[in-house]
This record gives C-alpha cells, sequence and structure tokens, in this order.
C-alpha cells in the first residue's frame, strides 16, 4: 500500500498532517481536562488552555475546508475529508465545553466516576493520534477501533453508576441537575471518538 | 428489478441476509421492552434479556464491518452499507439504555405514556423489518417509510403530554428528571428508527 | 460558473427552488418564534402558525424526495440533496419544539437569554436564505457560512451563561428543569442551522 500514498503529491499530504494536528490537539484538550478533574478546584485556570485547544480545533478544521477547495486531487474523497475534520473537531468541542461546565456551575468537589471518565477520553484520543499515521496509506486500523469502542463501553457503564448513585437519596436535585449534565458531556465527548474512530474506518474500508 | 439481485454472488447478497438479522433483532429487543414497560416492576429480569439484544446487535454489526473487508464488489456502496449497520445498531442501543434505566433509577410503576412510546417503538421496528426484504432489489419502501414516520410523530405527541403532565405540579424534582430521562431514551430510540427508515429511503433512492 | 447551471434542464433546477422554500420557510418559523419570545404571554397563539411552518417543512421534503425519484439526473448528488433536504427540515422542527415548550411548561415570562437566541437563530436562517440562491452555480458560500458560525458560538456563550445564572441560586428545580430544556432546544435549532451551512459547504467543495 505504500506505493498508493507515494503517488501523492506533497501537497496532498499535507491533509494527513493537518489530521495528524487535529488528534494530537484532541489528545491534549483531554489531557488538560483529566489534569483538571484530577486536581479541581486547585487546577480551574487549566479551562483556559483547554479553550486555547478549542480555537486551535476550530482553526485547523478552517485549514482543512480551505485546503480541499484549493486542491484539484484529493487523496480521498472532499465529503470524507471534511467529515472526519467535522468529527475530529468534536471531541475538542465537547471537551472544553466540560471543562467551562465545571467553573459555570460552581462544583465543588470532583466526584471520582468523571475522574474515571476524563482517563478514558485520554485513553481513547491517544489510540485515535496512533491510529491517524496509519490512514496515509489506508492501513488497516482494526485493533484501534476496537480498543476505542471498549473504552466506549467502560465510559458507557461507568456513567450509568455514576448517574444511578446520583439518585440513590439525600442528593440536592440542583446538584442531580449538575452532575448529569457533567456525565452527559463526558459521555458525548467520548462518543465522539467513536465517531472518529467509525468515520476513519468508513475510509479505509472505502480507500483499501 | 429482479433482475439487479440476481447477478448478485450469494455471498453478496449475504450483506441483506445481515440487515434482517439486525432488524428482526430490533423487533425482539423493542418487543421486549413492550412487555417490560407492560408488566414492571415483575419483569425487571427481562433487562438481562435485551442485554443480549443489545450485544448480538454489536456482533452482527461486526460482521458486516467485517464481510465490508472481505468483499471486493458489494451490492451498495460501502459507506451505505457501514450506515445502515450503525443506524440499525442505534435502535438496540437505545432500547437497552431505556431498559437499564428502569432500574437504574428505581422506577417504582411505569407511566402509562411509557408503556405506549414502547409499543409504538415495537410497531416501528416491525415496519423496518417488512421493509428490509425489498432493499435486495430496491423496490419501492415509501409505505414503509411514511409509516415509520407517522408513529415517529405519533410518539413525539405522546412525549410532549408526558413531559407536560410531569410539570402539572407537585410531583418530586428527582421523579421529574428521572422521567424525563426515560423519555428522553424512549424518543431517541423511536428516532433512531426514523433515522434507518431515512437511510433505507436514500439507498433505495441511490440504486433503483 | 453560470455555464454548469445553465445546462440542467429545468424540471432539474426546481430543486434548488424547492431549497429556496425550505430556506424561507426556516426564516418565517425563526421569525415567528422571535417575536413570540418577545412579546409572551401575550403572542402564544403564534405557536400554532409555528405548527404550519412545521408541516409546511414536511410537504417541501416530501416533495423534494418525490422528485429525486422522478428524476434521472440530478444537478448534484441524489445523497447530497436528501441530506440538505433534511438538514433544512430540522430547523423548522426544533424551532417548533421550542415553541409548544413554552406552553406545554406554563412559562410566565421569557427569559432575556432566551430572546437573544431566538433572535440570533433568526439572523442565522437569514444567512443561509442569503446563501442558497448561490448553490445554483456553487458559488462561494464562505462568507455566509462563517457568518452562521459566528452566530453560533455568541448563542452558544448566551446559553453557558444562561444556565450558569439558572444555578446561581434560589431557584426552584423545577423552574431550572424547564428552562434548561428551552436553552437546549434553542440551541439545538442554532446548531441546525450550523448543520445546514456545514452541508451547504459540503455540496460546493464537491461540485465547484
Amino acid at each position: 500500500m505504500a506505493r498508493l500514498s507515494s503517488i501523492f503529491a506533497p501537497k496532498d499530504r499535507e491533509f494527513f498532517d493537518m489530521f495528524e494536528e487535529a488528534a494530537v490537539n484532541g489528545v491534549r484538550a483531554a489531557d488538560l481536562l483529566d489534569q483538571m478533574l484530577r486536581g479541581w478546584p486547585d487546577t480551574a485556570d487549566l479551562a483556559r488552555e483547554i479553550l486555547i485547544c478549542e480555537q486551535n480545533g476550530d482553526r485547523i478544521t478552517h485549514d482543512i475546508i480551505k485546503r480541499i477547495n484549493e486542491t484539484f486531487v484529493t487523496p480521498i474523497d472532499r465529503e470524507d475529508i471534511l467529515e472526519l475534520a467535522s468529527k475530529l473537531d468534536d471531541i475538542v468541542d465537547h471537551t472544553e465545553e466540560v471543562a467551562d461546565m465545571l467553573g459555570l456551575y460552581k462544583i465543588e468537589a470532583p466526584m471520582e466516576q468523571a475522574q474515571r471518565l476524563s482517563h478514558i477520553l485520554l485513553q481513547s484520543t491517544r489510540q485515535l493520534a496512533e491510529a491517524m499515521p496509519r490512514m496515509r496509506d489506508f492501513q488497516d486500523i482494526n485493533h484501534y477501533t476496537v480498543e476505542v469502542n471498549r473504552l466506549e463501553n467502560d465510559g458507557d457503564r461507568i456513567s450509568r453508576d455514576a448517574i444511578a448513585s446520583l439518585f440513590d437519596g439525600g442528593i440536592d436535585p440542583m446538584v442531580v441537575i449538575r452532575w448529569k449534565d457533567i456525565f452527559d458531556g463526558l459521555e458525548a465527548a467520548i462518543d465522539a471518538t467513536e465517531h472518529v474512530a467509525n468515520t476513519l474506518e468508513g475510509i479505509v474500508i472505502k480507500n483499501a
């Protein structure tokens, strides 16, 4: 398959550079959220750095779209480039949303399950960052997508347990509403990594 | 149109076998949830059988992806196979989520509107299971998609009425939060059947 | 590019007429919701007119699908026509949902941030209605999509501030649950305009 990638002009290969940059940006945002939740509330300032990741993600997406418009022959279908760029961006968007909620909701102490979920998110973004270079020559990425799916399943169970514990009794409804929202946000971020994995799988299936 | 399907190799036709299997699995999960809600809480054990449907759905999806990778010429576009498989899987995922919530939230008695929604879900999955064999030769499935859309509209109205009744006064906020989540889950499952209907319609439009 | 559009048969160009009709229908629904929120509760009757927009949207979508089935060569890919029709319809669906919630939840007075969000929704639908005629010959619509994205970002910030204010203290949990739902609905409607902008961008990228 190395043959295929070697026939791309250097300019075309820059799409893959940008996808890798977006994936690494996702790892960075997830890593910051993970640190943030482990040290909360002393780590509240990290929200600003996650916001920078989010803006960086927007910039990368914008660069990718600009590049599609300037490129005559793209290494993968234009609509697939657009879809992958957009789904990668969703990861950082949801991560930033969770970071912001911790402050908005004036959370006092982190729930342990939220810490576990942010760690799962970090692991899942790392899988994507490892899979991404393999896209250059449409190598099999099954190993990574299986792992992302497994992590998502784990996250699902943790999230359900956490929500059940919120209803176990004696907790202020306003606290329940806040934390349900945060768990929903963490799940959405983890789901976004699974959507990227599915998109990668679709692209490999189409091009391999 | 029978001409078209007859030129597919038997191996290719297995995609349609797997789609039908997934659709029947959806009917089974919806049927179990319907029984569960009608008899709740005596039927709590059915959650385990719905979980088996959910795992069965994952297995079918995985088989379909494996088959795409092994097949040189697919009867419909690879990305459409992947999309249909993924959307069929969503039905069972949301159905299982609702079944699980009944236990997680320690629901004491089912709301009547939840029973009506699970019955709508069951009818909608049955429409899909009837439409699916017609995909083999891209026959018109308009009759089924119209019916799925009609059911979704009915469900929407029931769900809104149910939520309004939760706010009519005197209900504990914690009970409201729980039931809103269950109604959202039921709506998501019914929406998932509509997404499958839309995907089927798109595939027929592309291939007929 | 005028060359391209001029080779379409008049019948094909009717797809663009229908997209424009759907976009204008979206502006009308958003305009009504904007009026409704500014004058609430005296404007409660406008919900019925928004419902008519929603039914009108369903009719347009149905007409588009019917036309795809009757047309041999479509001006853009069939699946893109279907996706654009479906995403345009989402705008009106979410708008109608918010209008309905105001009544269902027996809202007494509108929150100022909800008024600002409905105004953003209106501006965003107007951008889409202006961009739509440019689709006929796949002109650059970057100006409009950038503006829709900017509006969505503004909306996001307003929505977050509003939700934070709900948690600032002393507000009845039942009121918080209601308003969170309304803000979610407004955000979903604004997100739907962004999804249409992304779809338009994808279609231009593919066809220009």
